[in-house]
């Protein structure tokens, strides 16, 4: 007997057909003999109608009434599966935000879970009930509901997971598990067993998006074993685990990619102390998110170049700012580029192995790839190349690294 | 200065320009110095939609969990005004059944209020800030949301009306008030300055629809002054209040009618005692209602007929059930007909004033109607007749009892 928190998103409980075939998977494993609770989201297009609602009232609604239309969206569909459950023979019973309570801070539509009460949970599990929980919301201290933020469900799911001690967290998404890299680019992409919580995160935030950041960071801290699957076929899917799970690791586990980079370059800086703290700030403190940053070494301890990247969308405002400052940061030319991709190998086996950014950078220049910008991490490379080059260099690496699958 | 609940049902809250429409409502009034409680319904065809996915997920679906997917409706509209408050510079705040608490029995789907907490209502008051309450929910003892059955709304705002001892509620709908008889019928029909508790109450439980027939009752018990009108149009609508407050009270207030019954007609009833109980008794447990009843004095003491009225949809069921207790009743012979319609005059003047009733037959007898049951409250007549003379009947009462509008 196990203990599972199942999650199912939006597309998984689109309609009511769907909802039954979520009901189909939970009562599987209550069949099995696990204990479980189910964190659902909101039928999918029903978030973004009740967004659009507050949008209409007020462009600058509030957030706490936001989080009172918003938050109904999982609440109808905790109740819907609980019916369905019902109507399937499995005691279920729906149990709202404020209900249990998955207590969090007053941080309105962005709220992050304190506390969760266990004491509902537990009595429910004891009796054989499965617990139906809408992702998403708790309840602030001021008694009021919250959200947490788009995509916060699988939040919820592992925070309820690490509070009831669960062997497993399920997240079902419309994706079979997380792979080498995009299929859409690779054909010969494999599917993960499995991957460790430290992959999973630059794999997230470097644009695969299977997890939301802030879950697989939760599910790290507090040992919860993930495991993403899809609703649509019976599957094993890809968990997330410690190192420790992992007997035979590879030295790359995957290759992602994002696009959404410019990159900027100050030629002529003046090479003082100060300079980066003048130039970085005024970046920061307009919330725009310095990524990549590469300064060279000066010859004659003068004059320096720096480069950067920020997302695109956020290109023009960056440069705005930047010639402003001109005379405070002191630099003599500032050239831009919005065509350029980052691309990232990611893999713990690099903590122990060298030569896994020589191999990357060695089949980049075989297919005639220029790398513009470089940075590395405990347990990645990234490079910034031109996006023309981007199918090129994925496909290039796949192979290099020996993530191919076997031709079947 | 005054303290007012206004509740806006359905079709006035329909969309974001109606709400806009229902702000404006509560600013004038905030603006003309009131304390203001806002109850709101869900946005017309939310509930319908809530209710269907209920059905679809299970036609025997939990009435807890019902309760959890449709009381999302009003929650929603909540938040949605309280928002487009804000953005008008009116202080506004949602707060759900659970907050406030609006508390209720455990009778999932079809709750009562039990009793409503005013701590935090009474704190807002006095800051000036509107209260905006979802309508038709509250929270059981079990601590789960309730709801109050459909119309329940007008029932959550009269009860805090109530409880918050305001100097009135007003129901705004999609009629500008109460009118002496269906305008549709007779277009002469006036609206009324006012009409007292018991007048609404027969008038209301006749069919004329306007408010629901608990709201009226609670209104009633607590002397809570209602006023009927329409959010469309800026014109004063129908005040609904004790005798008291009505100076000039005319002898017959309106004309009501109900085309949803059907007659029953039981020949050669043994007269004996107990065979009403044994009628009666088996429809009763079927929950079939049954309303007007005549018996006749037998003139043998022997035998006698029996003429009742059920709804028209159970008159098949009431047939089968009584030709399968044929024997057990003791009766010869069963005549149905459900080409009849019930026509009421309504008037706590009668209480003080005899000839009401003779009017009536007069009026009745004049255009050749003829009158196949009669039954007498204290406040009103009631007549069956064939339905092909109901807006002959009906025209004809209104103008005897001198109802008609003057010519403009």
């Amino acid at each position: 007997m196990a203990r599972i928190v199942m999650k199912f998103g939006g597309t998984s409980v689109a309609d009511l057909d769907r909802i039954r075939n979520v009901a189909q998977r939970v009562k599987n494993e209550v069949d099995a003999g696990n204990e479980v609770a189910v964190v659902v989201s909101a039928m999918s297009g029903v978030t973004n109608q009740l967004v659009g609602y507050c949008e209409d009232a007020s462009p600058m609604y509030d957030a706490r009434e936001y989080d009172v239309v918003v938050s109904s969206g999982e609440q109808v569909t905790s109740g819907l599966l609980s019916i369905v459950l019902q109507s399937m023979g499995v005691a279920a019973r729906s149990w709202q935000g404020w209900q249990i309570p998955i207590r969090t801070d007053s941080v309105h539509a962005k709220a992050r879970i304190e506390d969760i009460g266990t004491e509902e949970l537990d009595k429910r599990f004891k009796s054989g009930e499965v617990v139906v929980v809408p992702g998403f919301q708790g309840v602030g201290s001021d008694n009021r509901v919250t959200t947490l933020g788009r995509g916060g469900s699988d939040t919820s799911a592992v925070a309820l997971a690490a509070a009831t001690k669960a062997d497993r967290c399920d997240i079902y998404t419309d994706v079979d598990g997380v792979y080498t890299t995009d299929p859409r680019i690779v054909a010969k992409a494999r599917k993960l067993d499995k991957i460790t919580y430290e992959e999973m995160l630059e794999l997230a935030s470097l644009g695969a998006k299977v997890l939301q950041t802030r879950s697989v960071e939760m599910a790290m801290k507090h040992d919860v074993r993930l495991q993403v699957l899809t609703s649509f076929e019976e599957k094993p899917g890809t968990l997330v685990c410690g190192e420790d799970e992992i007997v035979e690791q590879e030295l790359v586990s995957g290759i992602a990619y994002s696009r959404d980079e410019a990159k900027i370059t100050l030629i002529g800086v003046a090479d003082r102390p100060g300079v980066s703290a003048g130039l970085f700030g005024p970046l920061a403190d307009t919330s725009i998110n310095v990524d990549m940053i590469v300064q060279n070494v000066s010859e004659d301890g003068q004059k320096t170049d720096v480069t950067f990247t920020v997302p695109r969308g956020d290109l023009q405002r960056a440069i705005q700012l930047l010639e402003e400052k001109q005379e405070e940061v002191g630099y003599e030319r500032l050239v831009s580029d919005s065509d350029v991709v980052k691309i990232s190998v990611v893999g713990v086996g690099m903590r122990t192995h060298a030569g896994v950014a020589a191999t990357m950078f060695k089949a980049l220049a075989e297919k005639g790839i220029n790398i513009q910008v470089i940075t590395t991490s405990e347990i990645k490379v990234s490079v910034l190349i031109a996006e023309e080059y981007l199918e090129l260099a994925i496909r290039a690496l796949h192979s290099a690294y020996g993530l191919d699958a076997d031709e079947e």
